[in-house]
């Protein structure tokens, strides 16, 4: 694979199944990309190193990955001009209120743009990746364009099913 | 002013005062912006001509700031591949969480990037649309670096602010 | 079936069990309706088109179901003079308070009329429909008078079968 | 005043100054009204009587407003078949989700059609009756057009209002 | 069965399972009840006339259960001066927190006295409605107290469990 | 004054002013009472021998009212077997949320039966320690049914205001 | 077992399952502990004695698990100077909240400190009083030294089996 | 001043006067501390020195004040075994739910103790603090068991307050 874009961080394994769907829409996009579990908590000194740098390794955007009190994201901002894109994490409690809050509600000057709390987040949090690598590059635009293409296909296609079974 | 590269867009002038540190934060940064005032429902043809035609015109980045159902940024979303920011403006009932929710819930495929509900959250959306726009740039990149130098010098005042008052 | 007076529109047909109670509604009303997969982000194109033709095509009444950010309702009452009856479809996330803010707080100048959310949604939502329908048509009216009879027999045959099971 | 098509109903004359917004646009489409405070909870025999008789009485619609476990929608939709709307008050505590949960979350087969929680919510209502009452009046049918045309041009006078300040 | 002290009263019958733990407890202090069905939007003609009678008829405690925008417990108080208990019923969306609200927060002047949203709430309530009874009824005071010291004991056993456990 | 009836407990003296209106009710239906500050946290002891002595000493209902973690009518509820009324008590975090559900969610066998959260809550304890204590007493029923009848004047006269306004 | 130090007191054993872990991390790092079954509201004068006698017995921290209005920390906190832990357990309503806010709401002057809602309180509330134990104790600052280490080598496995899955 | 055993760490001077009652409680129990302003964002690399030299320095118990995606308390944890006390700071939306869950939601290993969100957290975290330091310093010990009295005598004090006011 070339060298990666996007780094998507995770804070512990146990989230890969649920952060893969980011993956598989970079791939779609061809996008290239890294995967690293990094605990904001329990390895620090991994996440600031890894931090700053991304840039210096190419790396243009940061997806980051966490649950609960979901440090993540904004201990990566705090190290880096990159953009990060936050994917706040439901867990067993708070129905996902706690990462979301923990992911969006970042201070003044160190932005974490998050995205929709629920399975459609990973995929959402690839999709404004691959926008921003977008800018300026009309390969890509068109991707993303056919990719809306596809999106307006499967809703006639559903309107069809739901036709049919009326009919 | 130069062709603008971010648009900003609120869904009422009444909003207009909370966006402005918006605008301040990316002429800071030298960044080039236009402001508009469009709404999702008084006005969506103008919302979807307008993120139609706004990639064309020059505009890399979206920022998009609208209180109570705040179907803005969405509603753009749906017309455009460039990045939408979202800021949910806070309004008189339930403290934000409507725009919040409406603001970053999006469904899979039509990601808006969600910034801080609150004061911090239109500098954020900002700075965040520099972030992206900084790719590649290295003279933004390090307008950037220095911005975060200013914020750590300050953090170093407010101490010795405490430290002065302690004495 | 007759012309539709009375359109359904789910943003997914993902939605179509959950909505479909609706539908049962109307029929056992004997209101004609149609329904249609319409996505607010995904084909906006088809739904301000079919929002702006709606009333011509001789449609009295929208009901509109969506999850998360729930936009569909208002994007459609952006486009019509229609009364728009809202859905909130819960998600796996937050409980569908996401959906019942996004379909509700809508602005001043846009109602949308938003109904239960759970299962009574789909069906309180056809049954608001029947009622704007029967002004001025007394069969209508009967048969609504006749449904909260049964209903009234549905709720003594219940403490009916309580006192059995106390005896 | 010619008989009144929509009445406006609320739990007590304290919230009178939120709702009077409700009767200026109905006031403004030249549809008539009744305002009428009356109690749940301390009057409910006029609650019933009123509700049971409005249908008779040339009623179309009834608007009800009500605050915290606000019973008012729900006990007028016990006992008649006309569209109720209804309007949740803010009140003191907990920003407003009491009213609103009590208003909306209506069982199976009584429907409240409920509008925004916010200053919104009483021109909400309001104009959300005049859609109904609109339906074969192609006269008020008009005026809502030329309603939807003012809040445009508000839309575009805001917008130039920005543009000139930011001139 | 002697005549009832206690009503209690739920929405529809498929809160059955739910309620009857609060006859379970009535029946273990030996205090009489009686158990109805009836709605306050479904059968509201009923629920006047069960909360008008229920004094007349020797009813001293009334409990009503209901979910989601639950007025039973509020309409039955409007029309009695009876103390009424509000058991909170958990239904599928909001996690109850939608009728907790409905029956609690009732404006001044008619109280409903709610108790705890979940399994606790049926046997809650039938034992503060023994506790009311038991005023001035000494043989009902020391069955309390017995109570009580049962519930001491169960504690007791569970630490004996636990003492085991690590041992 | 004769011997207390109702105790009322409250946390704190800068409760005061907001538990007043309980006194007041009480006294309107010549009902004696005494007014305590006891902490659940502060002034454990006291509050054991406090409710543990209630009954002998002639109380026959507690009302409890607290903020926060509001801990007092659960721990007085642990102590007796009168009927304890909690009233939440709204500070300055969460909108009161916190006091509610501390108050509400005692678990099975200690009911702790709360009130309105805000402003109605200490008239509406009060009240319902009024509806308690006329059980068996013709004399404050009566009383109870002259105050609903003056409730219901009061909407009268508010409907009459709101005629007026309008005319 | 030598003399505990901390203490683990929840409200019922149906609890156990849920704090074990607690225990299991106290020994894995050999610090010594009692657990008992302690009810606030059902055995108040035990909790009362326990609180009062601890710090005599040589406990030094007290951990205290409880749900739904969760009292347990309060009510020790209240008899003891000793350090309270609160772990709030999840119950079947409103997701925990109640517990939660109920456990950390506490007034000024009765602090009880609480850790993570959901599986992580009863590893953290141990983890937290074996950091207040290790306080002068080289020996357990160097267990928790190496704990923070396994945790590093947990994520450094846990980003391998990631980089695997990618190969 | 003697060599600081407490830390109180705040993520900016901003919220130094909500802090300050902590410093002032530790005052009173002669409790030597340092008061820092370090942002968990902005100078993260001040974070992880001054928490991985804090234990050398021979600071016991660092507290952590922050509002928003509070991260502070979490960071300093991360890179210190010593006990972290949390204080969330209510900012200006939503409430301080953000702050709290910020605060509290740590994940499994690295604890955070969190106290009242509101007035009552800065003097709780410092109260906690000194509970923790006062473990084999009978001195401490004491002054605390005297502090509970003064406690006791104030809300007897806003008792006698009360009973005056009756008479």
């Amino acid at each position: 694979m070339k060298k990666p874009e996007v780094a998507i961080v995770m804070g512990s394994d146990s989230d890969w199944s649920i952060v893969k769907p980011a993956t598989e829409t970079l791939a779609q996009f061809n996008v290239s990309y890294e995967v690293r579990v990094i605990s904001a908590h329990r390895t620090p000194e991994v996440a600031s190193t890894y931090a700053k740098s991304a840039a210096r390794r190419g790396i243009k955007v940061i997806i980051a990955a966490a649950g609960g009190a979901a440090h993540l994201g904004g201990v990566l901002a705090g190290h880096t001009s990159l953009p990060v894109i936050g994917i706040p994490i439901k867990g067993g409690a708070l129905n996902g209120l706690d990462s979301l809050l923990a992911t969006l509600q970042m201070p003044s000057g160190i932005p974490v743009a998050t995205v929709t709390l629920g399975s459609a987040g990973p995929v959402n949090a690839a999709l404004f990746a691959v926008q921003i690598l977008a800018l300026g590059k009309p390969g890509l635009q068109k991707k993303l364009a056919q990719h809306k293409s596809r999106m307006k296909k499967k809703v006639y296609a559903g309107d069809a099913r739901v036709q049919k079974d009326l009919a």
